[in-house]
Parts: structure tokens; C-alpha cells; sequence
């Protein structure tokens, strides 16, 4: 199974998931993001992939947690990892929720293998994004469900592109075929990107950095945004 | 803060969290789950307590992931661990998910401990109710949420009960004044308890056991129940 936000790493990990064998099953959540337009890409993706299933889940996190990313008009970082600083779009344990969501699906639907698109290399900063993080959810993963003795079979988290930079997750993309052009980064909510966020630049830097066109937006402004 | 579910061992943990100096955040959950008429018993006490804020979270879990939990008429089981086999009650990753959300809560919120009432003990035998899952998600919890150079402070899973007997928890409880007569353990979802689901005759033990009356119910048998 895919965590498919509808942005550029996870449909690549959806690229990588339709290549096997099994049937894939696609979780994407409205948890009060702002850019709640990623799930419309998250729907077209999973047309485009076929997938076995694809369920939206809501989740009230915009109630409970306190994040840019669930609060219209707060202000949007536009410089990511500036001191190592977490950015104000963090939306706290939301990694943790969504994969702990699909830890309970997988194993219900027994399905042994999700797919995380997070990023430690071209990335906002989050801590729920590190290799240590997904080390240690997979080690809770092995003890949070059914085990081999109980008639369970192990669920690993599987983040294929933790390691790679931008540039890198938009060349195995594009040579794995995915669609760009369904994709959506913009944290900002508008119906066009903003071209300013984080997430906006960092998929600008990653397109011209691999020589790929973007076929979705127009070119990314890439100098000093006003604050 | 505490995962207040209104049964016996989150009324004990919330008893336990409220001798401490700081205020106490409490977090219950509508997930699906058959005994819904828990939540009035978690209100109750979270209303004796004075708690600082009580939450009441929804989570769609009954269309995610399989369980006679929230199955309406799905037989429940009559017989705690038999042969080791996990329950059909298990609701997959329930707990993973709650505490997941409890984490981003408590990031959000200043609070650096989770009061957990899991019991490994005399317990249904659920995977994610055992030592080495409440170690594995305190591992995870330190690595999930912003780290002490990020600005962040340390949350800590407390699960005081985890190698108590249901017996010794009455003690406990009993001890620190627990308004027992407003939790509720019943998984069958009916007015008043069944007498005869898991939760019903792990209470009715307990309170045995410990020489305590308990003032909710009229006596539970304890005989062999039919299937």
C-alpha cells in the first residue's frame, strides 16, 4: 500500500509500488491541510495507477494540533532549513497518525509492505521525515500488531527515496513514467501553485537541477521571497 | 495528559495524572467502537476531575480496519486468552493511532507526559497493550516530534498499570478514591452491561479478587458462558 498525498514523492513511491506483484491499495487524508487540492491529484494519480482501492481518510488534526499547514492564512515559511529551525508548516506527529492509519488498514486488509514518501534531503526539516523516525516506526510496527504467532505477517514501512535530493526522486520519476502533470506540491491552497512555499521551490529546484520540464507550473521564481 | 477511554484503568491513570502539580489535558475517542456509551462514563469523569480540557476525537476507524469491535452483531468473545490467540476485539493498531494523536496533542500543547492504561496483565491478550509496544512507541516518541535542540521537550508514554493485576488496579484505585460507578469496561454495546464479554468478566475478577464491591453493576457471572 501507498500513503499518496498527490505530490511528486509519493507518486513516485506509487510508480514503485504498481511495479510488483500484489494488488495496491492507496490511503490519502483531509486532515485539515490547506492545500486540500493534493487530493485531487491523489485521486487522479490512483485512476491513472489502478489501484486495488483507494479510501480518503479525515482526520480532525486542524483541531488538535497547531500547524501553518491546518491554519488558513498564517504565514508560509519560503526558506526551508533555515538554522536547522522546524518550519512553521510542521503539523506535529501527522507522519506518526497517517502511518499508524495505515499500519491498522494493512494489517486488515493483509497487506504487508507501505510505501512512505518522506525525504531527509531536500526536505522542510521535519523531524517526522528522518531515517531515524522511520527506523523507529518500523520497530513499533513489529510489535503493534498481530505477530507471526498470532497469525499476523510483518508490516514494514518501506521510504525508498529518503535519501535521494530533489533532483534525484524527479529523474527516477520521470524514468519510471509519472504523470507530473497530476502532481501537486503547493502548500499555499490557491488553485495555481504559489511558486513561494517550501514545497513549491523545492520541486522547482528539483526539476532544474534533473533538466526536467515541469509540465504542471510555470517556472518558479528562485530568488529572495518577501517574507 | 491521559487517553481517557471511561473505563477502570483510564479513570485510575486519570486519578493518578491529577496528583501531579500540572494540569491535565484528557483525549477520548469515538472510533466506531460498539461501546460508544463509554464516552459518557469518560465525560463523567473527566467533569469530577476538573480536568483542563477534555477532547473528543472522531476517527473513522470502522471503515479502515476490521474488528468485532466495531462490528454491530459480530459475536464477541467470551474467553480471555485462549491458547494465546488474539481476540476478534483487537481493533488493529487502535492503539498506535491514539497514541500517535495523543503525541501531536501533546506537542501541540505543552504536555510532556501521556497517561496510557494499558494492562498486560489480566488482558485480552491485544498486541498493543504490552511492554515491548509501550517501549517501541516511546522510542518513536523521541524521535517523531521536535527534539530538545528544535525547541522541543521530551514526551514521555507513562503506563502505570502495565504489570499490575486487575486486582491490584482496583486497589490502587480504590485507594486514590476512584468514582468507580462512573467508568464503563462493557464491549457489547447494550444499556447495561452483558455480564459476559471479556471486558464485563476481567472487571468482575478484579473486583473479586480485591475484596472491593463494585458499586456499577449487579454481580457478573462467572461460570462457563456459551459461545
Amino acid at each position: 500500500m501507498v500513503l499518496l498525498s498527490g505530490g511528486m514523492d509519493s507518486a513516485t513511491c506509487l510508480a514503485l509500488a504498481s511495479r510488483g506483484a500484489g494488488p495496491v491499495h492507496a490511503l490519502s487524508f483531509v486532515y485539515g491541510q490547506r492545500h486540500v487540492r493534493e487530493l485531487r491529484s491523489a485521486q487522479r494519480l490512483a485512476r491513472r495507477y489502478r489501484v486495488e482501492a483507494h479510501r480518503i481518510v479525515r482526520l480532525p488534526l486542524a483541531e488538535l494540533v497547531r500547524s501553518a499547514l491546518t491554519r488558513p492564512g498564517s504565514p508560509l515559511p519560503h526558506r526551508s532549513r533555515r538554522h536547522g529551525a522546524i518550519p512553521a508548516t510542521y503539523v506535529p506527529a501527522r507522519n506518526s497518525i497517517l502511518l499508524a492509519v495505515a499500519l491498522g488498514y494493512a494489517e486488515s486488509h493483509g497487506l504487508d509492505r507501505i510505501y512512505f514518501g518522506a525525504n531527509a534531503i531536500d526536505y522542510s526539516g521535519y523531524p517526522d521525515c528522518r531515517p531515524e523516525f522511520v527506523r523507529a516506526f518500523n520497530a513499533l510496527a513489529r510489535r503493534a500488531v498481530r505477530g507471526p504467532r498470532e497469525g499476523g505477517r510483518p508490516i514494514r514501512i518501506v521510504a525508498p527515496l529518503l535519501r535521494r535530493s530533489k533532483a534525484e526522486i524527479v529523474r527516477l520519476g520521470s524514468r519510471l513514467g509519472v504523470p507530473w502533470a497530476l502532481t501537486w506540491s503547493c502548500y499555499a491552497g490557491g488553485r495555481a501553485p504559489c511558486r513561494r512555499c517550501d514545497a513549491c521551490r523545492l520541486r522547482a529546484r528539483g526539476f532544474r537541477e534533473a533538466g526536467v520540464a515541469d509540465p504542471t507550473a510555470w517556472p518558479v521564481r528562485l530568488g529572495r521571497a518577501p517574507g
